[in-house]
């Protein structure tokens, strides 16, 4: 057996906690598959006292996790700190540059300086891996860089925010509204105290951009992700779509289109309605999924837990083993040189189905003014719901409607020309169907 | 960029033809992503004169393909020829025998002498690569062997040939029966002329020995699959399923139990009721999908196309792909000698509920029977189907019923108690309840 694979673990939360407790339980069935022991030999955390229910002792502790890239018992140092910038990517970087590889679960990170990291792992030769940043447990870093990489990947979609996708189900399964649903996820700890960055569809991007440069083989823009959350999504939007048939979910989607020459990269995170018989659907709770098209593979689908400290555990722990095997292609499956340059596709000539939610005032001519802007913004309407309600009852009424295929840019337009009618009590809320 | 990687193709029906076409179409992208170019050298089949749809003219013929084995500029054979023993094994063992790496497709070689073939390539130093012999284009593979391999696997279960899927989802959406469906599978192309390895379970148990021996580090143990097919059910059996809350699938489902000192592997492929709100129930046709249950992953899912073409040579070419990257773990992801040894669990202490269906006469005292056999067995019944007809009509009656949680060993005990009796016209059929 060759010499251990040894390792420093920068930040020690409730995942990293996970990292040590999984190389203490299955250490021995991860040696024999990895060929080699991986040992843990250094710590680093903001707080040294604090109790993490595993025993730390036993490994050297640095106060500033730095040092970890310069230490020369270390071959991997495995970042579990988060945050794009800061002290997780000042030690990347260092670590990188000193030939030593990196294992990260820093979605932001990637998603942000990804390109950049991958550089100097090429130059240095290290090794730059980061299944648990995206999708938790299921190994889908994997699954596209090596077990799709024959295939032209065509399109990419998924399921990436746990939390929203805990949100949009438990409102699904009790009819409870969105705010009442994320007070009770936090009360839980299933979402942050600040959670803006999972319900706005941040986290989502980041894994969705990280995908995609994968996938496609293109650089790596995450500043281009239309991105949009779950804030705005109503019960009656969710009673509203499985009346017709879907559910609401959180989607990822990517896909690239143009000749070689001049790529066109569409990435966007948003609610989207999905037909029930769709296999995304029935992804309920914190689970996540991830779709890619290839253009021999067909539709492969790879599904788990989305969080949580064993799953993530779960991913470190196959990118060390990966490294321990010496199976370590480039960290986005093509050199960095040779990934392509795209730009941002125009929504614009999309041809979706959308749903269309309206809050609109309760009186005569309001549903003429609103078809009349479809019409000469030529929407045509496949179906439409409004709910009724008691003579002299004048509160606002909730309209839904369900556009045939149409260009986005034919929707944007139909909706400019309502903008500012008094109608209109809010601003109308789209969702296109996930194809 | 390093040496091209230079393939023989042993067979070209239509997963060889399809390995041409996809090297040929996606051969650039490829190249980057495997750092070198997989270029075909020469190839091999039975009838050269043959229309594949591709053009073979650029390669060498060889009429006897073990000739790939001796030759100098062939780095890795890829045998698509099929079979259990004959002409596929004798070329993978002087493939590895001589150094030459080794991807192929055939499960039930793989089944049956993955071990040796695995053995003779840790010794050469050959790799030995087998994505395609396994749920057609899905990664499970990799998935289970690298992604899942930080993990103690708990269970493996999944749909894993895709001909039986077909069959009972249409059964299932069409109302009809049995055999009716196979002749149009036939005719489709989407059953083979004798279909017995399809749907009588042996397709199936080849691959899930393959995932278990990868999943559980245990020595493969094909022989010791307990397995039945699909040919008994009818569509009243799926209606009385589906009238509980379940569809019919034909799963493959493995397990350890026991001490590292005398562990017990449990296999079986048969036919289950899965609950409709599993993700197994939603998936049809010809899909296969695999889960893995880690002890820190918890459950993976991993779906896509089990057949075709396409699918098939987008696993042999990922394979492909890895070799020539250099990451190659050991076949079954530990070393031959490491695997652990079992015996075949005993079924009999497992506890399961299940449905068992049984023709009965149509007379005074049949059910009075059937109960008192099932209380003196102590299996206690949840809930009980049966059709009534008119009086007067004293054709066989069809009773479908569902046990509450019982030791196999009961429901068998039942089913000998009533074993010679004139009320039941045919043997009995039980179906476990996927839990």
């Amino acid at each position: 057996m060759a010499d251990n694979l040894r390792i420093a673990l920068a930040g020690v939360g409730t995942v990293g906690a996970g990292v040590v407790r999984l190389l203490e339980e299955n250490g021995s069935l991860i040696a024999k598959r990895a060929g080699r022991t991986i040992e843990v030999v250094a710590v680093s955390a903001r707080d040294r006292a604090k109790d993490r229910g595993v025993d730390l002792s036993a490994y050297d502790w640095e106060d500033d996790m730095t040092a970890f890239a310069a230490r020369g018992d270390v071959d991997v140092v495995v970042e579990l700190v988060g945050g794009s910038d800061g002290p997780a990517l000042a030690l990347a970087r260092k670590a990188l540059e000193n030939g030593k590889s990196l294992v990260t679960a820093n979605k932001a990170m990637v998603a942000h300086h990804g390109l950049e990291l991958a550089q100097l792992a090429e130059q240095s030769g290290a090794a730059l891996r980061y299944e648990a940043a995206v999708a938790g447990g299921i190994p889908a870093i994997k699954g596209l860089g090596e077990g799709a990489a024959a295939n032209r990947i065509e399109r990419i979609y998924g399921i990436l925010n746990g939390t929203c996708n805990y949100i949009l189900s438990e409102m699904e399964s009790t009819g409870r509204d969105f705010a009442d649903v994320l007070a009770e996820a936090q009360a839980l700890g299933y979402a942050e105290a600040d959670p803006t960055f999972d319900i706005e569809g941040v986290d989502a991007a980041h894994k969705l951009s990280i995908l995609a440069a994968l996938g496609f083989g293109t650089r790596l823009d995450f500043a281009s992700v239309d991105t949009s959350g779950i804030s705005r999504i109503r019960a009656a939007d969710i009673a509203q779509a499985d009346a017709l048939g879907y559910v609401i979910r959180l989607i990822g989607l990517a896909d690239v289109s143009g000749s070689e020459e001049s790529l066109q990269l569409f990435q966007r995170v948003a609610p989207y309605l999905v037909a029930k018989d769709h296999p995304l659907a029935g992804v309920s709770g914190p689970t996540n999924a991830v779709v890619c098209e290839g253009n021999f593979s067909g539709r492969l689908l790879f599904e788990g837990a989305g969080a949580g400290d064993g799953p993530t555990a779960s991913a470190v722990v196959a990118d060390l083993i990966d490294i321990a095997r010496g199976s370590t292609p480039p960290p986005f499956s093509i050199p960095v040189s040779a990934l392509e340059e795209t730009a941002p596709a125009d929504p614009g000539h999309r041809r979706n189905r959308a749903y269309i939610r309206m809050v609109v005032a309760d009186k005569p001519g309001v549903l003429a003014e609103i078809t009349a802007a479809m019409r000469d913004a030529e929407v045509s309407i496949e179906s439409f719901i409004q709910h009724g309600q008691p003579d002299g009852d004048d509160a606002p009424v909730l309209i839904g409607m369900v556009t045939h295929e149409s260009p986005e840019a034919a929707v944007s337009k139909a909706l400019t020309l309502l903008e500012g009618s008094p109608s209109l009590v809010e601003e109308p809320l789209v969702m296109r169907l996930l194809r």
